[in-house]
C-alpha cells in the first residue's frame, strides 16, 4: 500500500492529482487544498514557504510516504525547506515541466507562463537551463488566467478570452518559442484560447510528468480499492462546487481543517 | 490627541484612509493590511471573521481608539463579532456606502458591485432596505475588476477593460438602477470604465461618509504632525510599489507582522 499527500493553494492541483490517479488508480491519496490562503501566487518567498509548511505537516501527520507539491509557486519557492523538514521524499511541478518541455522543443526557445510568484522566483528558468544550457527561455506573468479560470471565461471565441490571451502572449510570439509551459495549475483550463494565440506551439502541461513520476517511485500493487481524502482550510462549499470539474471525477466530501 | 486603527485585506483600504486623512489631518493612524492573506472577497464568512479579529487585535493591542475597517467583505461579514470582542468604537463601510446610496438615488432602483463574499453576505441590500423599504437593489459579483485594477488596465478606452466592464454592468444597466455602489475598495481606480458603461448613473464610494462619520466620533485638534504608521503581513515590497497611488502621499516604510 502507498499513500500520497498531495498539497496546493486551492483547487487547481487537482489537475495534478487526475494525472497520478489515472498512472497509479490503486494508490491512496489526500488532497489539502490551502483554500483560507489561496492565491500563492502573489505572494512573497517566506510567506508561500511558510504556508507550504504547515500544510506539509498536516499531511506528514496523517501519514503519507511521498508528497507531491502541485502548486507552482510553492514548488518554485519552497522545495528546499520541504525537502529540509521532511522525511519523505518530495515531488514538485517546476522540475517535470521543465524536463517535458527542454523534451519537447527542437529549437530550444521556449517560454513560460505563470504567476508572478512563480515567474518571480525564475525557477522554471533556471530548471529549464540546468537541463539544456544553450535554451533561451522567455517568462511571463499572467495574472488574469487564474480569475478567467474561475469564472468560466475559458472560450476562445470569446473576446475578452481572446484579447487577454493575445496581450499576455504575444511578446512569447515574437520571442520565436516553439514550446510554451503551462505553469500554473489553473492555466489547462484556457489550453484552447493558449493555443489560439500560439498557433503551432507545443503547450506543456507538468502533470503527466509528475504522475510518472510518482509512479516510479512507488511501489502500487493494482487493483486495490483506493481510499481518497480531501482537506481544505476554507469552508467546502466552493471547493466542492469546482472539484469535480479539475479532478474528472466527482468529490463528494472535504474536511475542513485548520493547518 | 486621537488615534485610528485601519485594517483592510491589502493596499485598497488606503483609498478609504486616504478620505479620513483629509477628513482629518491632525489624526494619527495605523493601517495594517493583510498581504498575506488578500483577497478575502473569495472566502467563507467564518474565514473572513477570524482573520478580521486577528487584525483588530494586531491594532487594538497598540493603543487605539477608533477602529474602521476599510474592507466592504470583512464589513459585511465581520462587523459583528468584532463590536463584540472590541472595546474601541468599530465602523465599516457598507452602512455609510449604503447611507450615501440612498441619499443619491432618486428612483430607488440601486445597483451594488463588489466581491463575491461581499455580494453573497447580503449586507449592503440589507443595510439600503433598512434605510429606504421600497428600494430595489441589484447586486453583483465582478471577481475579474481586482486584478484588472491591480494590473493597471483601468483605461476606459482599452477594450479589455471596456468588455469586462460591459458584461459585469449590462444586468445593472437593464434594471434601470439610478445609482451604483462601488463595494470594494479597489473600483475606484475603475470608475471611468464603469461610468463608461452606465451613463447618468451616479457612482457612490464610501470612503468619504466614512471618514466624515469618523470625524464626528473623534476630537482631533487641527494643526498638529500626525503620525502614521503601516503594517502588512506579507513582505512589504509589493506593497511600498503601490501605496502611494492608492493613499495619494508617498508610503515610505511597512513593518511586516504576523498576527
Amino acid at each position: 500500500m502507498a499513500r500520497i499527500g498531495i498539497f496546493d493553494s486551492g483547487v487547481g492541483g487537482l489537475t495534478v492529482q487526475r494525472a497520478i490517479l489515472d498512472a497509479l488508480p490503486g494508490a491512496d491519496t489526500l488532497y489539502l487544498g490551502d483554500t483560507a490562503r489561496v492565491p500563492y501566487g502573489t505572494k512573497s518567498a517566506d510567506t508561500v514557504t511558510q504556508y507550504s509548511l504547515r500544510n506539509a505537516r498536516f499531511l506528514t501527520a496523517q501519514g503519507i510516504d511521498l508528497l507531491v507539491v502541485a502548486c507552482n509557486t510553492a514548488s518554485a519557492v519552497a522545495l528546499p525547506a520541504l525537502r529540509a523538514a521532511l522525511q519523505v521524499p518530495v515531488i514538485g511541478v517546476v522540475e517535470p515541466g521543465a524536463r517535458a518541455a527542454v523534451a519537447a522543443s527542437r529549437t530550444g526557445r521556449i517560454g513560460v507562463i505563470g504567476t508572478p510568484g512563480t515567474v518571480g522566483s525564475g525557477a522554471y528558468q533556471a530548471a529549464i537551463q540546468a537541463l539544456r544550457p544553450g535554451a533561451v527561455v522567455t517568462a511571463r506573468a499572467c495574472p488574469l488566467f487564474v480569475p478567467l479560470a474561475e469564472e468560466g471565461w475559458t472560450d476562445p471565441a470569446d473576446e475578452i478570452v481572446r484579447g487577454v490571451a493575445r496581450r499576455y502572449l504575444a511578446p512569447l510570439a515574437g520571442e520565436g518559442i516553439d514550446t510554451l509551459v503551462l505553469g500554473c495549475t489553473h492555466y489547462p483550463l484556457l489550453k484552447a484560447a493558449i493555443a489560439a494565440a500560439l498557433p503551432g506551439v507545443i503547450l506543456v502541461d507538468s502533470a503527466e510528468t509528475v504522475a510518472a513520476e510518482v509512479k516510479g517511485r512507488l511501489d502500487v500493487p493494482p487493483g486495490r480499492a483506493a481510499e481518497h481524502r480531501f482537506y481544505v482550510t476554507d469552508a467546502p462549499e466552493r471547493f466542492l462546487a469546482v472539484a469535480g470539474r479539475f479532478l474528472g471525477r466527482p468529490v463528494e466530501r472535504a474536511a475542513h481543517v485548520d493547518v
